[in-house]
């Protein structure tokens, strides 16, 4: 993090603040009673964002800084959903040409909000990995500008304006503890803690099924599997990406697994106490403070209700309490 | 309206900027898709707002008025929730104890929202109708403070903040769509309409089962019936309310009902097309529109995502795609 300017971090802010506003940052009475310990949950609701997750502020920060050569050429992503989806409403909001790059078998409800900003669709592999290939084959061929989920300063900066507004909101903060995908969330914070809140401890949470960047963590060198399992499809990865691994490696004060039960409750209690729809990616750091329960015990903790994109056939699935520990 | 001076809802927005910022008015291709007709379909978002309703904006306009005494007396209210909530988040913001009566069988997550804000929870009576009675009584006899619902011209005033920003963020809208409980919400917009843009057109919106307002509207005298039968609980109201049936009667261009089943419907869209979760009376102004695409062609509507405060088990009900016909 020592290379990582912080002053990038304000420069992201700066070129956010025409379109978006500061998220929520809330406490509610009945989380608290639930997660028990005396811990005070503050919940950040990205959720509210346009496009429901804070992925737009990855988008937005990479998109604003592109060349007028680059925004000719025409930016692709690859994403199962919340990349994307930022990646689609900055090209419509800076009038940028936007392919976006899906798996097959992709949340149908994603897909379709991606095709509502305009963009183009392009659904092909088995998995994010895979889309993430199509992406680089059609870079080399069409010379799109490819905006990278978690590879990309830019997206990173962006990523990590979230957290600089949570310690503003609740200045007295002890800890984080944040969902990871590609690791953008989590290494924005530590890059925030780094530089302005070092007492800040910063936990990482992936899901039992997808769980190659926590593994690594633990084992201190980059994993890769061959499948990535979890119905939390944000989560979804198998591998660590160049850019996040060495901050998150250096940056996370731990780092915790939980099983697809143990999210989908987490969805059911954001539910239930704030009424608020939380995918699984974005649930899945409520769950992974709930591990770390006895750990933080009278803390004041932020998790990140990252994503809201959760499709109806899953929240169906997730209300009926069908178990999700053979997804 | 000619005796409801503009300043009032000015000065209303004046005291709500500490507590709250605008919420957002969002366009969504695919709901536009939905709803079809080449409508142009703005949903304002009063679910972002802290305790996930417009009604906040309603108890804080009210509670920033009292005088030290009437402060000191306590506050009580009569709600099926969101009132209930807001009141009882203002009270703790402002340091005001609050008593909010409910009907017996009431949404318990609401009431455990209302209870997580400090509030006195008082559980009496059969329907909203009756929890206003049990509120006069513990009026007469502990001198509590009361806050109605309705009938008090702060309420209305904070109700119609939410109506000045629409036209603010969208100068050129043609219509707005609004569900109607005790008519806060399509009085304050009748109220702005009147003063700021004669020309935009105000619709209500009731449940078939909670129909007196609209019947009234209709046969130009105030109805009241003996039961209001509606899954939408901030609709089921069987009275009209004498601030609010004036306003309604002079200021809306038309007035429809919906089934509940209608309504069902608006909230699986809202979740389809925009991931929001919102209440059944949430979604009503969406059901209506419904009733009114072929009237409203062509033209750019507000509609106003109330409140989010759906309990889990009727959200399930509602993905089961079960049947409210008989609710």
């Amino acid at each position: 993090m020592d290379s990582l300017d912080f002053q990038l971090v304000l420069d992201a802010r700066t070129r956010l603040e025409p379109f978006l506003k500061p998220s929520p940052f809330r406490e509610y009475g009945e989380l608290n009673e639930w997660i028990g310990n005396g811990i005070r949950v503050f919940v950040k609701h990205e959720n509210h964002l346009p496009t429901n997750a804070f992925k737009v502020r990855n988008a937005l920060s990479a998109m604003t800084m592109l060349s007028d050569e680059s925004r000719k050429k025409g930016v692709i992503a690859a994403t199962r959903g919340n990349h994307g989806l930022g990646v689609a409403l900055a090209g419509k909001l800076l009038g940028v040409a936007v392919s976006i790059c899906v798996p097959e078998g992709n949340n149908l409800e994603k897909n379709a909000g991606i095709e509502a900003f305009g963009a183009n669709l392009i659904v092909r592999g088995k998995d994010f990995d895979q889309a993430i290939q199509t992406m680089q084959e059609l870079v080399a061929s069409h010379g799109f500008y490819p905006i990278h989920s978690s590879n990309c300063v830019y997206v990173l900066s962006g990523a990590a304006t979230m957290s600089l507004e949570m310690i503003e909101q609740q200045p007295d903060l002890d800890a984080v503890v944040l969902s990871v995908g590609g690791g953008s969330q989590a290494a924005g914070a530590a890059w925030v803690a780094y530089n302005r809140k070092p007492e800040l401890s910063v936990y990482g949470v992936q899901a039992e099924g997808a769980s190659a960047i926590h593994d690594s963590w633990h084992i201190g060198t980059p994993q890769s599997y061959e499948t990535a399992t979890t119905f939390a499809d944000g989560l979804a990865t198998r591998s660590c990406y160049e850019k996040t691994f060495p901050i998150l490696k250096k940056g996370l004060k731990g780092f915790v697994k939980v099983s697809d039960d143990e999210i989908a409750e987490a969805v059911r209690v954001y539910l239930r106490t704030t009424h608020n729809l939380a995918e699984g990616a974005g649930a899945a750091g409520l769950a992974g403070l709930a591990r770390l329960r006895t750990q933080l015990a009278g803390k004041k903790v932020g998790v990140v209700l990252s994503g809201g994109n959760m499709d109806s056939a899953t929240l169906k699935r997730i209300l009926n309490n069908e178990s999700f520990a053979n997804a």
